[in-house]
Parts: structure tokens; C-alpha cells; sequence
């Protein structure tokens, strides 16, 4: 017997199945009891056609959707185009030609997520996507089996690989952010145009899917906040070394009584953290709850192997539900109504750096900056100044976000003072 | 609807059920659209029944295993007495009767496992015991399911929370083996005959487990290397430190061209590897595969709640299957004849510890014995001596295990050398 699944798109991924459905023959034919075909590969033009071919490759190649979603022996459609369209379109499709959909877009599924499962719903068919965050770790999946029996109450993920290796670099090599960034672009791991990457928008997209999975509750892009590493200095990095801490960009979701809460922002970790030690291009998702305490899963974010891995597990898992008769089953059964937390529930530490006069009594104006806000100082660290200015970096204890806003906006209201940079401390 | 569950045993692990039912109850009856009900709780004498009614527990408490068996309405048991007997009796009769089971019980699955996996085939019911091995990590789902589609090479571990507590003060605060004991036991982390934690028997219990999951083989627990880490000393400990590493007890399973080597040993870690950060009673599993590449499963090894929220995933997936009528699919269907790996393919690199007459020509003594073994030094230290016994600390590059035994017992048959200790090297 054999499954005919359809492949959207042949690039760096996609060309990765091949190898791996050989690799995992022997395991995949005992555990399916059916042998995985690459049917059809839609590419975009014959000219993809031929470099396909020039690559070795010799499969049947097409250039219309209408091939695939007439052809009833296919049951599986796998989109590896990227992008939002025609990917939304040609899964729409599918899924409504009765198809299972295998999908790693992360982008399409964050923004038309709710649209597309509904789809999925309604046709009684599978819609997989384990791949579109975190790569090669199997966090969703997880979340969906194992965390059932437990209630999650917060989740930091470090999972953008292009701003986390830059992080690395800055913090364990002290380089610079424009050096790291231009190392990142020569590497391949950042595009010509970072936003996404450094801006925390790719993470937020992200945070968005995980929600789902973790707490319930689906997000939109706009309800997920986000600030990137553009603005770290190089005194940001020392200061944090000096208290223990290193700087990545951190997402994180947390549930309070009034709803959750998700952001994506630079963060001090402590050192003896488990997420300070994910280097380079490593992803890892941390999980605070109530049933298993702290856990945490660690591996590649990205990259053809990596990624097509995660593929081909979605992939066998629609098999064995077509092997079961137990198609249709969401991929996340949990799902709540989406309540967001009150500002001035959610509570964390909080760093600033800020730039005064180097005079006698500017301290003073600060504490009672922050003492007007009920805000109290855990570590304080003046950098020696040079006369004229002078550096002084806060931890605070825990501020809610109302009392962040408003301290933030009264030291920006100071003349005098420059607020560089505020950052969240994990603890 | 409900589902009603018998428990076998009310301790610890046991008694943490009730609440996180509770805690979970909204997402359950989403999940599940059923009610997991306790309908009846074994205890082994009617003062164990007093004592659970002393705290507040109100169940239909039973004191004969029939009650069970005869009960049609109850369709899974939960086994949480530990120990082979009567343990093994009463799965195998639930099994036998129609019921599927799950248990948290790891000594139980490592030696008896293949045979009870067998009853629960040809009865057609589930056997889960996701928290046999590092309770609260969902390491045997994740690798049943999610590593479906991958090849694991190698699989590492720090799955003993007792010594891995103990590891951590001597690497950390330079405790001796003694003094971390005594600490271990009056925390009660550690038994008043610590011999199953501290000479790698639990922890080879859980590779056997984790073998099957991760390599399709079954492994027998001598087939299972181990030792322990009574014999490290606070030498070995400043020496790893000075070259860069961390010592723990750590389970290795690893795959060559002619099968699979599995072994609990004290291990050199280098400080850069994700294990070196795992602290205290914390566990983790490494894999290496040729899909994913590297990635880490982080989370506490046992502890009640971490303990019964992965035996309550297990009731939540049986409760699903149930629904879906699926049951009696095994927990992991990848198996393949056991194959053991030939001693001169298995590869590490291994640090010597050797003490040898504080005078000239013994170190050239010392390098004509690895030398005839061919084997090279990647590292080596020599302390200052005494002016009668000097210690020579050597990292050796990559021996298999043949050279591996020939070099320690050249070394142990040289009357004036006196071979410390020799401990495997990951890098």
C-alpha cells in the first residue's frame, strides 16, 4: 500500500524529503505499514522544472494546483513555499478538496490560522504544521499530548535564530549590533532586510501559534507586543554580565487571573537560567506550570534537515489517523476564549539605563522618580562618569505595566535625563 | 459520560491525582468530553485505609485486587505501589481482564517489560508509562511520536536525580562523595542504601526503557554497563574544572554499524554542552539524529506533581484512544531485533587519572603503555608531587573499547602505578 502525498514548492526544504524518506525507510514502513510517495511537486515554472532536473531529481513535476487537487489518489498536500500567497490560497483549496494539509509556514498560520483550522474542520480533514515554529523541536505536538494533563502558566521562548545568534555574538564576543548583523547577513541567517528577525515580529509570530497550543487562546499578530535588539548597546551587554545576567531576545506569554499576556522583547536572563545557555541558532522553549514545575525543550530553529523533520513527523502522524479512521481531529483540541490580561496585572522586573548630568542631587531626582510610581531598587550600578554625564543602570523589583509606562514616560519628560534603554529581567 | 479509573496504591505520587484533576478539570472535559472519575483506590490494609481517610480522602477504598478485576465499569488502572510485587501480579491481571493500564513503575517495566508489553498486544488494552523514566519530562511520547520520522544516533541522559544532586554540590561547592550523601539522605533524596542511585542501576533501568523507544531495541538490564560515582574524588572533580568540564553520571546509548552500546557512567561534560547546565535533582535527554541534529528534553526527574501530571497525560491518551477506538496500539511501535555493538567499534574519548613514583622516567613509562595501544594524549596535567607520588591526569583521544580495556589493565598491572580512576569524555 502507498500514501501519494503532493509537495508545494521544491527549495532548500522541500528537496530535503527525498534523503530523509530513504534514511527512515525501514522504521516508517513498520510504523505506517505503508510506504510514503512523492507523487507530484508543484513548482512555480518550467524553468524550476529543469533546475530540479538538473539537480538530480525525477519526480513527477507540475505548474497547476488543479493537477494535485484533482487527483484523488494524492491525500496529503505538503507546502513548503513560504510566504502568505498562493500558499493560502492552494491550502484553502486543498483542504477543500478533502486533502490533508502538511504545512511549516509560520507566517500564513499565525495571520490566517483561525480561518484555515476552520477550513480544516469543516472538511474533516488534517491540518499539521509542527514545523512552523521552532524547527527541528517538537513543541507543539507536545504541548497538545503531554501538557493536557497540566496548566501552564507561563512560557519564554528564545525562538529566532538569526537575532539569538547575534545575541550570542554581542554577548559572548562583545561585538557590536551592526557587526553581528552584518556577520548574520553574510552567513545567510539574516535577509538583506532584518526587520522581522531583529524587530521581534518573527517571534511574535510565533508566540502567537504557541498560545494556542499552551494556553487556549489565539492571538492576533497586534496582540502580541514587540520590541527588537536594534537598540542594545554594547553597555547594556557589560551591565548585565556584571549583575549575572545575558541580554536575548526573549517571547513570552504569561496567564494571570485577568487573561494572558504576550510580548516579545530584549530580556536579562540569569546566568544560572536554563534558556542562558541556548546559543548561536538554537531555539528553546521554557515552560513554567503547575503540574510538572519547569521544563524545557531545546534544539535546532531552523535549517533544511531540521525542518523537513518536523515535515515528515506531521506527516506520519496524518497517516497513522488515516490508518486509525481518525482524520479530522484538530492538532490543538484545546481552546478557550482569548481574554487579555489588565496591564496592571502583569508584573515583572525591570532594568533601565539612564543617562543624567554627572552632578551632585541628580541621584535624588531619579529615586524620586521611581519612588513616585511605588517602585523600589533591587541593584543600582553608576558607571564612573566623565563630568559632564553619567550612566546609571536600576534593576527594580517587580513593576506592573501601568508602572512601567508611567515611569518610563516620566524620565523621558526630564530634560536632562535620557531614558537609553528599559528591558524586562527574568527571575 | 465518566471514565471511571481504579488506582493501585494512595501514596505520594497517588494522593497528588485528586487535585490535578481538579486543576485541569476545564480543559479535561474540553479535551475529553468525559469526567476521569476515581471510582476505586487499593490499599494494602485497612490502617492504610484509615490513614487516607485520616487525610481528608473520601474514595471507595478496596483492599482485594478483585474488587478491581470484577468491576466491568472500570476501564484503566493505575498503578503507582512501585516494586516487582505484587506490582507485576496485578498489572498482569488488569491486562489479562480487559483493562488497560498505566504505571509510573520503572524497575517493573526495565525487567519485566517485554513480557507485560506482550499481555497488554494480546489482550488488545493500553500500557503507558511515560513517567517510568524522568517523571515529569514527556520524553517517550515526544520520542515515539515526534522522532517517528528520524534516525537517533545517540542518546544521552542525566536521568538520576539523587546522583545528579550529589554531582552537582561536589562540582559546585566541592562537596566530597560522603558529605553529598549525607545531604542527599537527610533531604531524602537519597535511601539509607543508596547502592540503585549511586552505582548507575536506576539509571540503567531507564536506558533499557529509553532503548526501546529511541533505538527499537529492547535491552535486558545487563546488557546495561554501569558504574557509579562512589569512587569519584574531589582530584577528579578540580581536574574537569580545570580543563573545562563538569562530571556527571550520565546514561549513554549509542548506535554503530554492528548495533547499539549502552552504559551508565561518570562522564567528563564539556561546560559549553547543554547537559553541563542541568543542576541538582533536574534530568535531561540529549539525542543526537540525523534529522534534527541536537536537541534537549529539560525537566524535573520525579517529585509528586511532576510525577502524576505524566501519569495523568497516559489516562488522557488511553481516555482518548478509548474514544476513538483505537485501543490497544502499543505506546511504541518501533522494534527491531536487538543488536549489541562489537567492543572495537564503540568510540569515546576517556580521561585517565593515574598515580605513579614522583621520579624520572615515569612519565615516559606512562606513554609507552598508551603508545602500545596506540592511543595519543589530547590533554594532560601533572599535579605537582610530593616527591614520592606525583598525579597524572591524562584526556586521551578517541579509544574504542577494546584499547580501553587493555590500557586499564596494562595500568593495573604495573606494580608502582596505581590507576585512580578513568572516566568517559563527551564532546
Amino acid at each position: 500500500m502507498t500514501i501519494n502525498i503532493a509537495l508545494l514548492g521544491f527549495g532548500t526544504v522541500g528537496s530535503g524529503l527525498p534523503e530523509l524518506l530513504l534514511e527512515n525507510q525501514q522504521k516508517l514502513e513498520m510504523i505506517l505499514e505503508k510506504k510514503i510517495v512523492i507523487s507530484k511537486v508543484l513548482l512555480r515554472n518550467q524553468e524550476a522544472i529543469e533546475q530540479a532536473r538538473a539537480n538530480g531529481f525525477d519526480y513527477p513535476f507540475v505548474l497547476s494546483m488543479n493537477e494535485i487537487l484533482q487527483d484523488d489518489s494524492i491525500s496529503i498536500v505538503v507546502e513548503l513555499m513560504g510566504r502568505l500567497e498562493p500558499a493560502r490560497t492552494y491550502i484553502s483549496q486543498a483542504l477543500s478538496a478533502g486533502k490533508n494539509v502538511v504545512t511549516a509556514n509560520k507566517d500564513l498560520l499565525a495571520i490566517h490560522g483561525t480561518e484555515l483550522r476552520a477550513l480544516a474542520k469543516e472538511n474533516h480533514v488534517a491540518l499539521y504544521y509542527e514545523a512552523a515554529v521552532a524547527g527541528g523541536i517538537p513543541i507543539l505536538r507536545t504541548l497538545a499530548n503531554s501538557y493536557a494533563s497540566d496548566k501552564i502558566t507561563r512560557l519564554l521562548g528564545v525562538v529566532n535564530g538569526t537575532s539569538n545568534f547575534m545575541m550570542s555574538k554581542m554577548v559572548e564576543e562583545a561585538w557590536s549590533y551592526d557587526e553581528a548583523l552584518q556577520v548574520a547577513q553574510e552567513l545567510g541567517y539574516a535577509e538583506s532586510d532584518p526587520t522581522n528577525d531583529v524587530d521581534g515580529i518573527d517571534a511574535g509570530y510565533k508566540l502567537a501559534i504557541l498560545s494556542e497550543f499552551a494556553f487556549g487562546m489565539s492571538l492576533s499578530a497586534s496582540e502580541v507586543q514587540h520590541s527588537g535588539i536594534r537598540e542594545i548597546d554594547k553597555s547594556d551587554v557589560e551591565i548585565a554580565q556584571q549583575l549575572g545576567y545575558v541580554i536575548k531576545l526573549v517571547g513570552e506569554i504569561v496567564e494571570v487571573e485577568s487573561g494572558i499576556f504576550a510580548e516579545v522583547s530584549p530580556t536579562f536572563i540569569p546566568k544560572t537560567h536554563p534558556l542562558s545557555s541556548v546559543s548561536g541558532v538554537m531555539n528553546a522553549v521554557f515552560i513554567e506550570s503547575l503540574g510538572i514545575g519547569e521544563s524545557m525543550f531545546y534544539g535546532p530553529g531552523a535549517g533544511q534537515k531540521p525542518t523537513i523533520t518536523s515535515v515528515l513527523a506531521d506527516i506520519i502522524r496524518v497517516v497513522k489517523r488515516m490508518n486509525d479512521g481518525t482524520i479530522g481531529k484538530s492538532f490543538n483540541e484545546y481552546s478557550r476564549k482569548t481574554k487579555l490580561a489588565k496591564p496592571e496585572n502583569v508584573k515583572n522586573k525591570y532594568y533601565f539605563s539612564i543617562e543624567t548630568p554627572d552632578s551632585t542631587g541628580q541621584f535624588l531626582r531619579l529615586v524620586k522618580i521611581f519612588t513616585s510610581e511605588d517602585a523600589s531598587f533591587e541593584q543600582v550600578l553608576q558607571q564612573k562618569g566623565d563630568g559632564k554625564r553619567a550612566i546609571v543602570a536600576i534593576i527594580c523589583h517587580s513593576l506592573n505595566q501601568v508602572q512601567l509606562k508611567n515611569i518610563r514616560e516620566k524620565l523621558n519628560r526630564e530634560v536632562d535625563f535620557s531614558l537609553l534603554n528599559s528591558f524586562k529581567v527574568i527571575y
